[in-house]
């Protein structure tokens, strides 16, 4: 810890720099837009990976590139392959930024920009941790490989196209997943398992163009009113997804699941760290099993007519939604995307045309708790925090996981020092440095112990 | 006619250009980026006036600047008061453009632009109709004024502010109001009432900032789930506005209003012009009651979360809808918001945060289909086009009319040359040279006819 320390402190300014650099590119994968800013960040990410004596090479997708770089100590030696994304999500409301998300500002020891967390701050520290070891001549106990990927955000379309043709040069015993957060300020945690998800695109079209409320105002079914009246139908009284068939499938926790995952907060925190007022999911559930173990059904997005300053009094052609589903151990995505679909489809209001398509499916996974990789981010994560580190699942997905350790033969281990309240997804996501420490620290210290 | 139509021939290609001009303003009264093209409007709008010889001048509101303008033959003569408006509706989608909507193209004979209709090219054509009398040297046998307003299209804020104090100036007999549609392409029509209408903005807030669906789906109430279950209660199974005293103070039509007022265009009409594939309105009623007797609520607008290409997890911190009603006879637009407002809050779903505003309303207003000013239009209307003029009442309102009409001691009459497939406030308006003259020729008419 000493010498990594020190190392860390002599090359704070130069870090500081390259993160930066790394946080300016407005690596946005959902938008076409940014396919540029994509790529010159993935080429950005190589050249680190480089610089931390790593060989490293883009691999072209039918996405977005792909980084992989490898650093082989012996053939006899283990292999942890380290995942995360350089890659981050769209930015609006851009008007909710107090400073520009890809001008990384630096206040009251935070440093604002999307990605700060999520997950170029995250990523980056785990290439710095292996830099440090390199530089200072610390003999890596296994063989260590990167897989940096560029459409988390956006599914992972290019890294699952790639994946059969390139998944034995990606083999490992171990899959670090470097995007995840900490229990708390000050409290580490691994995570063990993620939710899956499913995503949705739904429009109704009720006529061939916008139409005048007043002309044709209790003559044309307004696709919004057909909107609500559809998507109202999604949940019934008790707060249930109302699509048949939706729950088959779900894998109750085991006692000892419940045991080992306790729900983490309150609903007071939610209150207090979000201002939230209203508390949703099913009645007669925890919030445990709210947060961790029972699947949701969620309007991410929901757009029709004239919504800006003003007013159009106008009945708009369509109403469109977006809608995602988290899932939980057995549910199949494609399944759960079949069930919505027929239930759109059986309940879709009286001559609207409906246009209903999954975007992108992956499933949830439960990986082993006190496996090798486990247990040595465990102690190296209590050795830099001092705190007893805790065994967690997400709520959240990370859709390419499973896959990807199912595909490289590896067992799951999710680490970070993210935290809820750093905005991630939101208006002026941000990180400390001090948090960034300790993750350099964790994944350094982890790698000693592999061996 | 024949010195009129000589006039107009002479002078096509400057009545062209000054159209044009007229177009190129983005007048758009909803949206306070265009404060200053709508200013520079009114003055191109008040030298015209000028260039017809009238006095004109233009006076300052609380809002938009407001037009006025006097052509006085003698005091013992009646007054005819001309209105209309030089705002126009916002443009958005503007992707769906097939040209600039504020560089006026000809297209088969069709002027595109916003506004080519609705008001600009209908109010420009009675300017030039004045200019044409009095270039020609004929006598006019009424006064005529002239009140051009610059937000009819944002709730006419400037011109009720300042009807008070100016309501002696513009008193008339009569009052032409040149913002309505023919009957058909080749049918006049004089417009004897409209609906009136009730705007307001809803929101609903759940917690203080978006949050990601994968932390808090199944713990955060989502208000895209609330406002799609708030709304979906706003109409009950019949079609029937659900909110209570909705329909207590609607005049049903008489027998005779209902056979002076023929229902216009069966479905297949509404079908085949707009695509529209889903009638709404309430069950049991026949189109003509739906689209001219009856009171509506309409969802205009619906925004929540992330709609744009691609995929983001997010639980929006607000959802927004915007309503708006059309009205009949006797309902009372500050009453039915206060009834909206109370549905609203009764059946709010738990923990939202409501906010339920009225942005403006406005009564319905039906006139005598036989004034002196009615029978001169229908007259005129019918030498310009050879055809019956068909009177008429109108689903769509001009909140502003009954007002100004009450303040002046004026009748009124609407007339136009607009038709409902003119796209007007949807992308892709436009007018053409051929109703334009029909309009030159029936103000110019109408005017000599009011001896």
């Amino acid at each position: 810890m000493k010498a990594l320390s020190l190392w860390l402190e002599k090359h704070r300014k130069e870090i500081r720099e390259d993160y930066f650099q790394f946080l300016r590119f407005a690596s946005i994968s959902s938008e076409a837009e940014y396919k540029n800013e994509v790529h010159a960040c993935a080429k950005w990410v190589r050249a680190y990976l480089e610089k931390c004596s790593f060989d490293a090479e883009l691999i072209e997708t039918p996405g977005h590139p792909l980084v992989i770089a490898e650093k082989k100590v012996s053939g006899n030696k283990p292999t942890v392959l380290i995942y995360g994304h350089y890659d981050v999500q769209p930015v609006d409301p851009i008007d909710a930024w107090e400073s520009d998300p890809f001008t990384p500002t630096e206040r009251n020891g935070r440093v604002y920009a999307r990605g700060a967390v999520d997950d170029k701050g995250q990523i980056f520290y785990a290439m710095v941790a292996l830099r440090a070891l390199a530089e200072l001549d610390r003999p890596l106990p296994v063989n260590v490989k990167f897989c940096i990927e560029g459409e988390e955000e956006a599914n992972s379309v290019g890294l699952t196209a790639v994946l059969p043709k390139i998944k034995d040069r990606l083999r490992a015993e171990s899959l670090l997943v470097v995007d995840f957060d900490a229990y708390d300020e000050t409290t580490p945690a691994i995570s063990l398992g993620a939710r899956g998800i499913l995503s949705m695109d739904i429009s109704l079209t009720g006529s061939k163009g916008d139409l005048h409320s007043g002309l044709c105002g209790g003559i044309a079914y307004n696709p919004n009113r057909a909107i609500v009246e559809l998507f109202a139908k999604l949940y019934d009284s008790t707060g249930k997804v109302a699509v048949d068939g939706f729950y088959d499938d779900v894998l109750e926790p085991s006692l000892e699941e419940k045991k080992a995952y306790p729900q983490k907060h309150g609903s007071d925190y939610f209150t207090k760290e979000f201002g939230i007022h209203a508390f949703g999911g099913e009645k007669g559930r925890t919030l445990q099993e709210a947060n961790l173990f029972r699947p949701t059904l969620e309007i991410n997005g929901l757009g029709g007519g004239y919504f800006g300053s003003g007013f159009k009094t106008v009945i708009p052609a369509k109403a469109i939604g977006k809608i995602s589903c988290r899932l939980v151990p057995n549910q199949d995505p494609k399944k759960i995307g079949r069930q919505i679909i027929a239930f759109l489809e059986k309940h879709c209001p009286h001559g609207m045309k409906l246009h209903a398509e999954v975007l992108s499916g992956a499933k949830a996974y439960r990986a082993n708790p006190f496996s090798k990789l486990a247990n040595a981010v465990a102690a190296a994560s209590e050795e830099a925090t001092g705190k007893v580190c805790q065994r967690m699942l997400s709520g959240a997905s990370i859709p390419v996981v499973a896959e990807l350790a199912a595909a490289t033969g590896s067992d799951i281990v999710g680490m970070g020092y993210g935290l809820a309240t750093d905005q991630i997804h939101a208006p002026n996501e941000h990180f400390d440095f001090r948090r960034f420490d300790l993750g350099f620290f964790t994944v350094a210290r982890t790698i000693e112990k592999l061996s």
